[in-house]
């Protein structure tokens, strides 16, 4: 029931981590779009496993199929359904995990809701689910790039204690793509990798925030009441696994702020934004609507859970015991997020740009 | 398109500031819940403008009436409308607001969306809209209550930059209730109290956190991937007016720590919940799915956007001018907001609530 | 649950029988629309008992309330509730109700379902739950004329055994309002009139058949798979009270024919019809997408549940007895159900039409 | 955005007739249900072409695989996703279609609402997509059965002019497979398999009616108003291609009769069931909730679009032309159509039954 997203532009994910797939079913998106494989493969490689030294080893060449919905290169309007074929299964590293709780992994609630579980890799509780999210994200991108010229930018923020300078304005995807942490700001990129590579060595993990700009949203997409953009965006984040926190503009900051420091100045623009404001600390959302200013997100990722530590835990029969991890895991998740984080932004923007579609015509 | 919430326990609001009423109407009320008009009328009253000298001086009753779904008190399962009538209007305070943009309002994208907007009291966009919220989820409340023992406190935990102390586990409603500002904190509280009045009489306005604790929640409600617990929480909390971030456990703050100081260690306890945990970082969420602790939320709510100070804007039609705030406004919307936020917590948990039955029977 | 109608001109209704009020919240209309009260009164006053000689003499007076969404006589694009008072409540006539089920009513299913029911005037399962439908139709009306022109007619076609001849492509509202019987031939509406009276007189009841012309309908409504126009169409139509059978075009009837005889030919038209048919079995729709052709459709209503006679039935603790009707009553539903087939076919086909211009931006 | 159907039990299809691959993915299924991958092929084999010398001759497997949502056999609770591979692909057969319209089918349609069409084949249009429907509902009845014990059978009852005589309380499934035409009533059955022949040599179609009955269902299923149990199946058979409509219980034969001749008596009965109908005019369903009586459906399916005959159509640039149909296609589907409809019976009760359970706790 809560593999669904989006209400006009859906996506219904499929697969556990060590099963015979990994997918995604895109039902609503419009006809006549390009679907290129090589955009989708190219944001697939932006999250997969093994692809530089700090994220996991396990190896997945994560090769997109698209089984439906595209014919000659375009769109059907009908559902695209994308897979991917597991490979890289190491399923005796789980072995442990069929009879302990792993802590603040998702063994235990799994087993309390369903009364059975895929233990092998921590079946649709694993990251490897957000591989549908992220080959539909492609998809998104692209309807909002073409059809409304939308641009969506995100970039690791924070690394533990490390925070990088970065500025949603101007920020580009060649810049976060310029080292393997995905930290535009160079030196402070630099302080990271080597944070976790030492955390690595002593088998622990840690987390950090990641920020996403979308650049070029037209006034009006947002829904008032339960749908606001910022409710929206807040959930599609949440979502991902080990996010804890989310905020919008100037979010939890913002609460040090009097209404006078806060509020965000008009002044006439241009159409189609024909307001503008000199700050922006409602980070492009006012009212729950976009106002064509560029918004300005920032999501929390917890450190990962799985360390290299024993740890106290219980059994599956509630007997006390300890667990220490083992397989190949990510020290740190902030890398490998930062195109999760965009494909759920361009999710949530995109099904909101045609809601309002649908409302007025635009 | 955008106001109802939830699948299952679904409420549908409506209604301007400015308009006949606002109301809601639950659909998917268990049947045979006792439904009192007073417990509703009480979580009414603790929203309700002109409740203490620190909120908004706007006068309304906020009387709630019940035109269908219960019977002798008891729930029928069928839709539950709720009505309260829109009573002190002044519209003459928002003559200005008819022909300038306020900064950091709804004014602005209203009109970008939709070509027309309520102008008095802010129509839709006013925190008025939440008397809705607020009466269903006084019904939700009980039905967690009922059903299943959850108990719901929130709490003001962040004036400005005045910080309380409140542990999640122990906070009552009595403490909460026992000051106007809603912080269990008491010295910090009257400090809240001071700063409030402060910043209204320099014509400003602030922001602040508001916590929110679930108690007695069953181990298993949640569903995986995008409809998490964090994710509908997440979005329940930033549909609020004013609200720019929400975190659960640890949130932001968790990323300054490594995995093995934020996992939660197991160890054995009784049914319904055979494991707890030593700490509750996760805040009472494990992969989406509640793991039986209390289930800890913080909302930031930005300083309040009408100010009685002059400030650059446009004009409907896109030319510069000042604007200054005038009419009732709440200088700090912490007091009020702390029953909004357990209200929509309410909803969120007992739509899971409710899922989680349908999967399993239980 | 079940109170919600359409994706994204969204209606939910509440209200029983014999309770406060009836009303509907209607969500995701489009914006500056007219929203004239007299238009939607009109509709109505179609619906209303009382209305003639040959329905219930129940006396209500039905007049609507606009409590949101509307400024100036336009849609602000926010929900519109509309809410219509409960009148004239005989509760005793009901008495025998509370013990007794009245077979083929609702009543034992109610309390198989739900474990309470609203006794009087059977609560939700009453016709009077209609009201909520029509108002909201109104509404739908004037969008799909305003908008893109659709032109919507409902007429009995087959009262008992006495079938109307009627054509769907140039039958008019004011042939149909012509008499109390809402048949447009004229002859056959005196007969349908006279066989009323008979059976009233008998204590007995009958049913029969309306059917409907949408006109002016695009080509490219409805979506493929699930949500065929005719599945949506249907499914409207079987949601109304006593309908127990819906056809689309040719219908039934049309498996007496051969493909060679049932295809319809097409040969060029004007834009926005390029392509016209010979034929209309298809009744508009061809793969769940409208052709441009008018929508025909029928729905078969079944003979009212009470009647004046003595009937086996058993108690509400499941004991044989027998049971008389009383209370005011339809001998026949149908002069009333055509203002409610109306209503359904323009709720479904304005949330199609909106779905259809988000996809495309037409 | 219409490949979705169900709330609670969740199925998404996807898959054009000469794509990569049909399927579908099943959301919300129960965890620790059976699930045997012989149970679904031998659904899917009662609905594959070439079964019989009757279907169309086009040879294709129809082998299911399970991707995801299944360990050691038993459900997780995680989506189910099931894929069958397109093999007998002679795209030559349809270079005609290219260029012009066929009648009656959805060529047009399709054209007119995306701009774009998969020609071979008819796409998404074609039966072919009903693959995804079967497989998930052989789950579905796998649910229905364990949980609740309820039993669907669907059989064939009228082909062309020729009707057979079943009793829905009575019929089995191996009575339907007694026979290629899948009508328990043998004689008829064999004069139907001779029609069906001769309307294949004369180059022409032929349609007919589906009846259903699902027996063993709780007194309680379905929801008041809009999801009404009439309600949501019509929409489910309607949605079938070629299916025209629908009727439940005495349907459109009932308007010919009067409310005292078409009333069910009750009489008392036993737990679960403790009010009993003498009659089951209604079939099966009062006020839209089930009574625990047998629900009887009919279906009426149109005459195959594609014959062997020149017909007047037009170019896809609107000239006037004619068409004469090649390719392997079905004189009628009727046989091919009961698993069908036992999919969609099943899927839209097992939807309410667990909807029912979230409310009821049962």
């Amino acid at each position: 029931m809560g593999s669904t997203f989006g209400h006009l532009f859906r996506i219904h994910t499929f697969g556990e981590s060590h099963g015979g797939a990994v997918g995604v079913v895109v039902d609503g998106c419009p006809p006549r779009i390009p679907v290129v494989v090589e955009d989708i493969q190219r944001e697939l490689d932006r999250r997969k496993p093994g692809q530089s030294a700090i994220v996991t080893q396990r190896k997945e060449s994560d090769t997109v199929r698209i089984l439906s919905g595209v014919e000659n290169g375009l769109s059907l309007g009908t559902p695209i359904a994308m897979l991917v074929a597991n490979e890289d299964q190491r399923s005796r590293d789980y072995d442990a995990m069929r009879e302990k709780y792993r802590p603040s992994h998702a063994d235990y609630t799994y087993d309390a809701k369903y009364g059975i579980r895929a233990v092998a890799g921590g079946g649709r509780a694993s990251a490897r689910e957000t591989v549908g999210r992220v080959a539909a994200g492609a998809l998104a991108k692209r309807v909002l790039g073409d059809l409304w010229g939308v641009e969506i930018v995100g970039y690791v923020l924070k690394v533990h204690d490390l925070w990088a300078e970065v500025d949603p304005e101007t920020v580009t995807l060649e810049q976060v793509e310029s080292n393997i942490v995905r930290c535009p700001d160079g030196p402070v990129a630099e302080a990271m990798i080597a944070r976790i590579e030492e955390v690595r060595k002593a088998g622990d993990s840690i987390g950090g925030i990641v920020g996403c700009a979308a650049r070029g949203c037209l006034p009006g997409w947002g829904e008032p009441v339960f749908d606001k953009l910022e409710a929206d965006l807040g959930k599609a984040l949440l979502s991902l696994p080990a996010c804890k926190g989310v905020e919008i503009g100037s979010g939890f900051g913002g609460t040090d702020l009097t209404g006078s420091q806060h509020n965000d100045a008009f002044f006439p623009g241009d159409q189609p934004r024909p307001a503008r404001t000199r700050t922006n600390l409602s980070g492009g959302i006012q009212g729950g609507i976009s106002n064509g200013e560029t918004i300005v997100l920032r999501a929390a990722f917890k450190p990962t859970a799985t360390i290299m530590r024993e740890q106290e835990t219980v059994t599956t029969r509630f007997e006390p015991t300890t667990i220490q991890g083992r397989g190949r895991h990510d020290p740190c998740v902030l890398p490998r997020a930062v195109p999760m984080v965009e494909a759920m932004v361009a999710l949530t923007l995109v099904d909101h740009a045609l809601r309002h579609r649908a409302l007025t015509g635009r």
